[in-house]
């Protein structure tokens, strides 16, 4: 599959650098190219090899734009599978322009977000699953997100389904034979070599649906709301986590006062900490409103991080516990976790008192002094052990996509049914729509299974250049 | 001359991108870039030729962290004269910051800040005025001052002065010689050639020197300080002005009230716009605070743009007329536009009589409706006026540096001394010593002589990675 038209973009980040790389892809590349390129060595550029690169200078007409560095690649072996030219030029966002003008000029089309990458999956250079992880990849800031879609880039994630598929397709087609002999009624598809497939297929499906809980986690970080007074030191608690990781911080001002969000990763992995104003019962309507919004954070958080000053504490035990019994019985399944912060302040014994009052509703709570980073590297383990990691170290398939999770799903809910008319002894004909279903859905995560809008949907959300 | 460490550094602007280059250049650069790539075809990286392209991965250990194209330059084809490598990753900063840490690890060293270009002219590459061109030609944002640098970059500033010092230096060395048969009163330099040679230097030195004039105003835009009431239609002149060309806004918050700097590119040329609060005679103390620093605005800028909205002019005219004669008394040198904005509130007649009454002054006021863009390409062309692009439009040499700037006077000083020595039938030593001087100074430019704190000056305004 080939298109008519070539495509043009800025490749490199926009702004001022070094350099910057201009990318054409399409039939017309090389002509393209060849017609606003002057060789240094007088070489004619479409006579040259592919994956070789070229030194000369960019020229309109007679003004010469720039001195740059031509790379070839000729189709099939190129990024999108077209014949490809790089430009690489002075990093200048006037001399960017102006050459990308000059392509335009010289029939070049200004690509859309993600066309080269489009243009990549639909010349068969990568399926779906792997075209999106190219997404993916770019928009990956930690380690455990860039693991994953690297993985899936290259192919670990597709590999897996596409040989279900594979298996599948085979008994699909032995299960079709019969209908076509189905006056004789002959089996060729063996039904126990078939039971123990979709049994395999299920589990693996299971397991692959299983991984999203992590993989969405990984991909979006893990949202931590912090509970805690005005002062009791979130601020500095964010810091010390921050400090000793070195990692990005970006604060994104929230809807609300009080809804401050951090992100910093924390062992390879992203957690994202949504700071709340606490749940202290008071008269005053404000702070109730305050209230009503920490229980919508803690909502929507996967831990919550429960913060107290060591001193105010030891004064108002009672209260505060009554406080975090609230929040266990509104939500009992949600990982908790008691930080006492300033333990500085207190004395050994002090604390140890506190520790066993929170016993009693079965909490052992971290003791730091965020201002000391004391206790830091523990509450970090805490916070890490509610992150199954174990997928992630044994390299397993993670699913990160929320379209794959649906497609997922829907694979399971076809192969449940074949399963059942197995179980059943459906007839051929009934059971055969099941395991179409069920293909279907396997190939949409491919990609062997598309329409336009899918494609648009998924490739609008990469830069343009990619 | 080489050097015994490796540099590394990112090539193209931070951020998010399509892909992202870092650069590898030096001894170990093959070594180096070796060591953390696997490529696809398992060739081996240092048997490869130069200029060309390899797909693979960069891996550290057994980890994959991205997927690459490598380009290998081969020293001295290379932009540092080094052996160089060029890894093309996928660009994420967090892929960036991996294969960068990785390639330290492997015995690279973070490059400083305009390294590589240094390093392409201690390995003769480019001299010195050229390496200057390449930080002027990333930072240019516009068609004239990109013009220039890319004539610099391609050495025709150099060429012109390396004629001048290499004819200078034949002379020189007939000068020399006599000083060597002094006994004998010969002259090996003929003096009607030797005076030829010195006036032609002095005449091209003078117009390189004068070319300054233009070369900086066009490096760093002509300020412009637009004079005018507050409501008068500063904001939309300059949109309009602006929307015609689709040029880049700059906005930078000024350290005053009324001192918003916006920067707009006509004609191809770039012009500062400094707001002023205009000079109106008053009792108030913060608006006389204000007239103070219009005058000094005025100061700063190269041409005024006094800005009158067409009723309040009709009916304070002759307040007005005071007050631009007051600031023609003050500069009288300094180009002076009255711009009459809001024609549309006049007729035809009424416009006339203003512009006889400022004929008076010996003005000739631009009559405009900034929001009905009418007038609008009058004005540019009037702006447009006041810059010398005759030696642009012919290609001539034009001096933007300060640096150099500073060397061609010297020279200047240096020749006109040799000239009056000539005059004056000064003795040959005594010639010899300003014929030296004036070799110096024309050396500082183009490199052949320098110092270690000269290049650190001009190489540290370079971004890192070029």
């Amino acid at each position: 599959m080939m298109y008519q038209d070539t495509i043009v973009a800025l490749a490199t980040p926009s702004g001022a650098g070094a350099i910057a790389v201009i990318r054409i892809s399409g039939v017309e590349a090389f002509p393209i190219g060849a017609s606003v390129f002057q060789s240094v060595s007088g070489k004619e550029l479409s006579k040259q090899k592919t994956h070789t690169v070229h030194l000369g200078h960019v020229v309109d007409g007679n003004k010469v734009l720039d001195q740059v560095l031509v790379t070839l690649f000729k189709g099939p072996n190129s990024y999108t599978g077209e014949d490809t030219v790089e430009i690489s030029c002075h990093g200048s966002a006037f001399i960017q322009q102006q050459i990308i003008q000059l392509l335009l000029r010289k029939g070049g089309r200004m690509a859309q977000a993600g066309e080269f990458t489009l243009r990549s999956f639909l010349n068969g250079k990568m399926d779906l699953s792997q075209a999106e992880a190219v997404a993916d990849l770019i928009s990956s800031d930690n380690e455990a997100s860039h693991q994953i879609a690297m993985q899936q880039m290259r192919g670990g994630f597709s590999s897996e389904i596409a040989k279900l598929r594979e298996e599948l397709l085979n008994f699909a087609s032995l299960i079709e034979l019969e209908l076509d002999f189905a006056e004789e009624d002959v089996e060729f598809a063996d039904r126990t070599q078939f039971t123990d497939l979709v049994t395999r297929i299920e589990f693996v499906l299971k397991r692959l649906i299983d991984s999203f809980a992590i993989g969405n986690v990984i991909k979006n970080g893990i949202p931590v709301a912090i509970v805690g007074e005005p002062n009791v030191g979130k601020s500095t608690l964010l810091n010390a986590l921050l400090n000793e990781e070195r990692a990005i911080v970006s604060e994104i001002a929230g809807t609300t006062r009080d809804t401050i969000e951090d992100e910093l990763v924390i062992g390879g992995i992203g957690f994202r900490f949504i700071d709340t104003a606490g749940i202290r019962e008071t008269e005053d309507v404000v702070e109730s409103i305050g209230i009503k919004k920490t229980f919508e954070k803690i909502e929507q958080a996967q831990v919550v991080l429960y913060l107290f000053e060591s001193l105010k504490f030891q004064v108002s035990s009672l209260e505060y516990i009554t406080e975090i019994q609230k929040v266990k019985n509104k939500y009992p399944l949600k990982p908790l976790v008691v930080v006492i912060n300033k333990i500085d302040l207190l004395s050994a014994e002090e604390i140890l008192s506190i520790q066993q009052q929170l016993e009693t509703l079965n909490l052992k709570p971290e003791t730091i002094s965020a201002k000391n980073s004391t206790g830091i590297d523990q509450l970090k383990n805490q916070l890490l052990s509610f992150v199954n990691t174990g997928a992630l170290r044994n390299n397993e398939t993670i699913v990160t996509n929320s379209r794959h999770y649906d497609s997922l799903i829907k694979s399971l809910e076809a192969i449940q049914k074949v399963q059942w008319g197995l179980q059943g002894n459906l007839s051929a004909d009934l059971m055969s729509l099941d395991i179409k279903q069920a293909l279907y859905e396997f190939g949409t995560i491919t990609g062997q299974v598309t329409n336009d809008e899918l494609l648009g949907n998924i490739f609008a959300n990469f830069c343009i250049g990619k």
